[in-house]
């Protein structure tokens, strides 16, 4: 069996081979290895950099006395940084679980989108869990900035989490019984230096001690930085960092005080990260600086055939995220379409496909070269080519030399009304290789992701790295070529086949040459093989619901290129914990598929699928013992929440931020609380159920699972209420606060739940609001979007609710944030929640029209849906149509500004004083039924008017009152509907 | 080239192979392995531990900016725990470094006595430093407390220098030359931080942050111990333990500091040790506990010979430090000579040897076997034997009986005047095997070091672990056991021999069988072979000073068994640094014998003496290639000291402490200048060379060279003060200041030196025996006992200081301390100096009786010296004879308590009148010649009176007269001599 100590030396003597240097931990405490100068430090700058190092990284708030299975105050990394990225770091990274002796062609190995981000370091990258049979080993990352720089080159940063792959390879299932050296456990040696320092990190430490500590040591990082030495201030900033983790272990940050202080160490991190850089310029960069890689240089090819062959072309990447490769694909046929658009070469329907580590996109038919062409080249103006005797002049002699022509290739022709001497040049069509080339680099450099990054390459950017390209026109290689990398008949298959790397004989048999070797490049198809695998796996006990579990099997079939589905089962003893805790684990944390009797019941199993031909039992039982983890954690959590009094739970949400502006989450909820009972007593629906609910509301947040698992707020509240006795209105009403945590999602039942609901809304939308500003274009950090979608949907859906008005109730809730709401903020709030209402209604199908003509009824979306039901029965009534078509007539006939008031006593057609007086009939109404009834007597005067009266009349005091009459009636429904958005008829 | 990197990782794998754990350096700052819990606290308590480890030490103080080539703030160790002692680690640690590549056959590679102490953790052990070549590369220590803990098992302790290894592999001259890895240096890995974290300790670290951290720390160690938490207690020590160096690395610890944090700091490391050892027997002893080593079998053995053999008995031991072998030959010939003298073997001379692996007793002709033997055993009382009928009691039948006779066989004689029935057993002498192993036991448990040792035998204790033992007689092994060790018939030799471990035929051969194999076990051959062939290498342009280099020689002497002698040179642009620099770096540092031309003037080279056919070349240029690095070291410290005017050296003074009590150096160095200048002005021997003197007296321990080198003291003052520009006489008088610096040193020729130096001794003396007390027996960590004898010495030479009453001049010194010196201490350093004086004289030849007679001078010993000389020329003297036989008579005769005071007339016989009024005509005396002439008119009248005159007369007048003139007589020279010791004649 491995020991602990022997793969650590295993992988470290695998990357020194690899030429890494060697470093030893950090001597002051560190959260994880990227806080090691040797990452931190010398990902910046231009030097190369190779180094692998033991991290033991402590976080004090994974301190668990020893007692959890998979958590540890101090767990081992394995640091690896490579700068510049080499360009197969991916597959560097496999050869090293091989060196562990890992068979990485048995178990299913994956790169699993992960993107990483320290906001307190100024530093985020790009990458991937790295899952082993489902388990995260590892954390794969392309560093693109720390301490808010750029980095360039890029580095990769692999950090392996020891204690979990050797659990995995030694099947244990407690930290502590892992074999860390022969003979001798990790409990042994560690045990007990994880119970006392988890006892300091929870029990007792000294707050103030700890405080005064995070002052010294920020300023001595300050001192340092004012001096200008980077290595003493940068272990001071990680002394700070720290000091703080113990504080907040302990409970004892505040809101105020967490903003200060990660705003304190962003600073300190950012100026050391600058001085480094300026430090070592300095020092002339005693390590050197990496040479960019060359642009790739075409290759040499020839055009083996006339006639019109098929296109391929492939672009190989490194794992990119299911969202992105989406994306994607619809980019290339985009790009490919356009690009082949803008050429002469005929070519039939293009299709794309994609996997996470290809884009494809196959164009039959392509043209062998683009046809003949004849284009017009422009010389002098006739009058400035010859002389007066017709002789050439310097002018056209210096035009045919520079053309070589002779003065006898011209013909005179008029270009825009001045003639000018012309050149017929006659173009042959270019050769179909040396076109596409052009095309398919464009396509390249033209993709884009949401967030991109870069890697060894000096010009490309994408969602992960472009490593290779397959191009192919018939026989021929296209001669692609974009920054480094140039195009080839070569395409790469699984990572672990047995040839890795194939050369495809032609356009025509790629697709199949992919095939026949097990890569499946259509994402339907994929689909296919996924849905009714996983359906065979669990004939006849169990069904999978692929309706229900749509976006999952989406993104699964994303995440592989031969999908291979597995059944896995786990103990019947964890469907005692709550449905939603085992599907969460399945879905958001494995993606696994969950397995349901014909009731709906969830069965002890799972589908999992692996990527390419695994060794079935081995991924199985690997899978198993992830998930067992998993829920061991999971019941481990659940147990230990129920013992604590939903009071304490609650308690400690004092200790969550919600933002820095906005107080803990125990501010949160008592916000949530006062508005919910506010809105309650105005609409006269206050209860008892509300009032507890309200005290209790969001107090799971507080409990460990849903530390977690934040998904499951509400459902776990539910769960704990009612273990605790509550009433199940009550629960349900907590429960229902959370309704709806995403579009589609079910929405409250009860009253209490829905002013919950509401007031939850209301409070996060004009807080961020008034803090970090309403969300525009795709980022939404705070989900504020959803929660305004949310708010609409509770209402429209809450008939007790009708009468609330929400721009009066974001007042209430603005009234109770921590910061000031101006009016314009709030008018903003308003004027959000009218667009989205908008957009979701035109989603829902209603006529655009309709809903702009009812949209000054946003505050009250009922009232919207109403209106919208109304009028879609009404818009067909004659008289409806007739008095709104008046309406209308008025608003464009009556100048603008002009008042509904007039002297009747001017008016003497009979037509006009029949609409006078029928107009001073119009009864009162609130709705457009009452809009139909009360103007039915409207419509005959109306007609009769504008056929009779000529309302521009000459004696302006008549014309004036005519104007006074029409204007009344342009206001009628004011308030009801806007007529200018109604196309009636 | 093997990289450092490598040099690590191949270590760390030879220790692993050896069954050791690996662990990760403490993730807190510190300044050496052994304080990594890994050590400091697994070395506690009765658990297994076996560990490997690397440790980057910091050492603030240490800090150079990466200037120095040798010296680094922070530097790698290497570090290594057995715990139990294994029985061969020093076998083990050569194996690990033939693991990197180093010959040790080729090599010189040396066990050099270190011992090793940390006040501040209250653990010592003792050990060595390990030599490759001449060049320290490991600290080998057998750990025996910690935290001020016996330990048990015994723990060995391993620490590389991993940074002076590898410049030594790789032949670097500058830590930042070393190959880290392939292809980047040191200086490009660690160049930056080298630099900058020396500018944080020397300049740049907050002092005022740095004193509240220690604070702080402490307070949490004192915390985490009072909740029973070793181990965050551990950690919060290290911290102080960093945040002290950092204070003193930036020169702001004031002595009081030192002091008090010393001792917080062992009292926390105490307390921390205690509590580990109480949580781990609460915890069951997760490890499980060391079992004791069985107790050795004596071998079987036969006794082939019944004629007379000789006897070897070999005790083999780990490398005895030199002084410990003088002392354990002496105590061999000591044990064996009376252990034989407590059988009945017959036996010729015994001779002992020693080498550092081995001690030797040879006795020629011990008799087979024991003579017969009677012995008469005591049975019951003889009228308790017999019935009244003369029957056998049941007394003597039990007797009989027991003793395997019969009634026939007892006789009755009388014992202690009773009689006793007795049998007279005849006893054959024992075999002489049987009978030599009982006596070469008691030898082996009966040698004691001045500092005694324990290792992984449960019962021996010895400076140095006793490995094996080797006892022959004749051709049989002695069946020696003492605790685990049982005798045999193999040797060891050197461990590098390609038979390291053979069978020796015969005791008769065990001697020829060493010297065949190239050891040479007596201590004077080895001499002679060192000094004929360190003259031969040298012949002819130079020469070895035998004579003044006889201590150095001694001692290389017994640091090797079997001498090779080495001649290195270096660069003669060393010969500008001072001579004794040179030679002090020589002597103490590398045990290398200084090379002179016929004028004495150092030449460019050394002898070393290597232990061993080593690969002489390779073994040369090793050498000198650490002789240059120290050299370089002290040039460096040289030029540097030198460019620092002699008022800032001074200043730094007061950064040193003298003692906890005493204050700093600083202080000292002023009471020495009051004091030299009260005593010059109380003798008029005041003078401006004087003056300056005492103001920089001392001004060279801030130096750096003599902080490195401590006896250089004096000689750099002199050197630095001449270079400032001071007078040739001031810089003499700073000089003259240290001397003496040991027995048979140089002493003051100056007045102003003598005065410096008589101060000096006299507040050393005065301050020390007010706080620690004088020294008893033989320990001495103050050297109070040098410091008296050097004031003797300087007295007695100095005729200036003839005047100069060394009490008085205590007194004042006393009066100069910070600490109050009572009447009682002043008193008894009087006697002290005296006791010291009457010893020195003795030493010196003096007559007991005579330096007895005139010790009540003490105070001024060079007065002691001038009536000594008198005394002898005129001890013959017939007058004085005459008169101190008559004095020491008139002793005998007058009762103690008579006075010299009578009515002169009572008198009335001639020779009584006579005498009295020859005695009121003794006129003056001050020395022993003025008494002769004062008293020759005595003589006559002394003689007649005692051949006249009956003292004891009958008439108490007359008795009382008599006896009064004898007093009187009694009385003369009283003051001068001290009679009752004087032996003349």
């Amino acid at each position: 069996m491995l020991t602990m100590q022997d793969a650590l030396a295993r992988l470290t003597a695998y990357w020194t081979d690899q030429g890494a240097l060697v470093v030893q931990p950090m001597n002051t405490e560190v959260g994880a290895g990227t806080l090691n100068p040797a990452t931190f430090l010398r990902v910046l700058g231009p030097e190369p950099w190779k180094v692998v190092y033991v991290e033991p990284s402590v976080r004090p708030d994974d301190s668990r006395y020893g007692e959890n299975p998979n958590r540890l105050q101090t767990h081992t990394q394995l640091q690896v940084i490579l700068k510049p990225d080499p360009g197969n770091p991916q597959e560097l990274y496999l050869g090293s679980l091989t060196a562990i002796g890992i068979d990485v062609a048995a178990h299913d190995v994956r790169f699993v989108e992960d993107n990483w981000a320290s906001p307190a370091l100024g530093a985020w990258g790009l990458g991937w869990e790295v899952w082993l049979d489902g388990l995260e080993i590892t954390q794969f990352t392309y560093f693109q900035q720390a301490g808010g720089l750029n980095l360039d080159p890029v580095s990769v940063e692999i950090t392996y989490g020891i204690e979990r792959i050797i659990m995995a390879l030694q099947d244990k299932t407690h930290f502590k019984e892992i074999e860390y050296s022969k003979g001798v456990s990790y409990g042994e040696v560690f045990g007990q230096s994880e119970y006392e320092m988890s006892r300091y990190y929870l029990d007792d430490a000294d707050i103030e001690a700890n405080r005064k500590l995070l002052d010294i040591y920020a300023g001595e990082a300050q001192r340092m930085i004012d001096a200008g030495l980077p290595v003493p201030a940068h272990t001071f900033v990680l002394k700070c960092s720290q000091a703080f983790n113990v504080l907040d272990s302990r409970g004892a940050v505040s809101t105020a005080e967490r903003a200060a202080e990660f705003s304190r160490m962003r600073r300190l991190a950012g100026e050391v990260a600058g001085l480094w850089v300026t430090r070592r310029t300095e020092l002339g960069l005693p390590l050197g600086t990496v040479p960019p890689l060359d642009a790739a240089r075409p290759p040499a090819t020839t055009q083996t055939s006339e006639d019109a062959r098929t296109l391929i072309f492939e672009i190989g990447t490194e794992e990119l995220p299911p969202g992105e490769l989406r994306s994607a694909r619809t980019q290339l046929l985009r790009l490919v379409t356009e690009g082949l658009a803008g050429t002469r070469l005929t070519h039939g329907e293009i299709r794309v496909f994609g996997t996470p580590r290809r884009l494809i996109a196959v164009v039959p038919a392509v043209g062998a070269r683009e046809d003949d062409h004849v284009r017009t080249v422009r010389g002098p103006k006739t009058q400035q080519a010859y002389a007066s005797d017709g002789t050439p002049t310097k002018a056209l002699e210096g035009f045919v030399r520079g053309q070589g022509i002779t003065v006898t290739d011209v013909t005179s022709v008029e270009l825009n009304g001045v003639q000018h001497v012309v050149f017929e040049k006659h173009e042959a069509g270019r050769a179909a290789p040396a076109v596409l080339a052009d095309v398919l680099a464009q396509v390249v450099s033209g993709l884009r992701a949401a967030k991109n990054m870069r890697w060894n390459d000096p010009k490309l950017s994408f969602s992960r790295p472009i490593r290779w390209l397959t191009a192919l026109w018939g026989d021929d290689v296209v001669p692609v070529t974009v920054s480094t990398l140039a195009a080839g008949r070569e395409t790469r298959l699984l990572r672990t086949a047995a040839v890795p790397v194939i050369a495809v004989e032609s356009a025509e048999t790629f697709i199949e040459t992919l095939g026949v070797n097990g890569i499946v490049p259509d994402h339907e198809d994929r689909r296919e093989l996924i849905v009714v695998g996983a359906q065979d796996l669990v004939y006849p006990d169990g069904k999978i619901d692929v309706t229900g579990e749509a976006a999952l099997i989406d993104q699964i079939t994303d995440l592989v290129e031969q999908p291979l589905p597995l059944l896995g089962t786990f103990d019947e003893a964890y469907l005692e914990l709550p449905d939603a805790v085992l599907t969460t684990v399945m879905r958001k944390h494995q993606r696994y598929l969950p397995v349901r009797d014909a009731d709906g019941a969830l069965l002890p199993m799972f589908v999992t699928v692996a990527n390419g031909p695994v060794d079935v039992e081995l991924v199985r039982t690997g899978n198993e013992a992830v998930l067992r983890a998993r829920y061991e954690d999971a019941a481990f959590f659940y147990r230990a929440d129920r013992e604590v009094p939903l009071a304490s739970l609650k308690e400690r949400l004092s200790r969550l931020t919600f933002t820095d502006k906005l107080g803990s989450m125990a501010d949160r909820a008592d916000r949530i609380a006062a508005l919910a009972m506010l809105l309650a007593s105005r609409l006269g629906l206050s209860s008892a159920v509300l009032d507890r609910a309200a005290s209790l509301v969001k107090f799971d947040l507080g409990s460990q699972l849903v530390t977690e698992m934040t998904s499951l707020a509400g459902v776990m509240a539910r769960d704990y209420a009612l273990n605790a006795g509550e009433d199940r209105p009550v629960a349900q009403a907590i429960y229902e606060a959370e309704l709806p945590r995403n579009t589609g999602d079910a929405l409250p039942r009860s009253v209490a739940g829905a002013l919950l609901s509401v007031a939850d809304r209301l409070d996060v939308i004009t807080g961020l609001a008034a803090t970090v500003g309403l969300p525009t274009g795709s980022s939404d950090p705070f989900a504020v979007r959803r929660a305004v979608l949310g708010l609409l949907a509770v209402h429209r859906a809450t008939p007790a609710l009708a009468s609330l008005d929400l721009v009066d109730a974001l007042a209430l809730a603005a009234a109770a944030q921590p910061v000031p709401v101006s009016p314009a903020v709030l008018e903003a709030c308003a004027d959000f929640l009218a667009k989205r209402l908008e957009q979701a209604l035109t989603e829902e199908g209603k006529p655009v029209d309709r809903v702009r003509a009812v949209l000054a009824h946003a505050s009250r979306p009922s009232t919207v849906d109403v209106l919208l039901t109304q009028l879609a029965s009404l818009a067909a009534d004659p008289g409806f149509v007739a008095v709104a078509a008046a309406i209308q007539r008025a608003r464009r006939i009556v100048p603008a500004g002009t008042a509904g008031t007039y002297d009747p006593s001017v008016l003497k057609e009979p037509a006009e004083v029949a609409l006078h007086n029928a107009v001073g009939e119009v009864g009162d109404f609130s709705d457009v039924s009452g809009f139909v009834e009360a103007t039915r007597g409207l419509v005959e005067p109306l007609n009769t008017f504008f056929d009779e009266v000529f309302v521009m009349a000459d004696d302006p005091a008549l014309r004036a009152a005519r104007l006074g009459l029409l204007a009344k009636v342009r206001d009628l429904g004011d308030g009801l509907l806007d007529w200018t958005h109604l196309r009636l008829g």
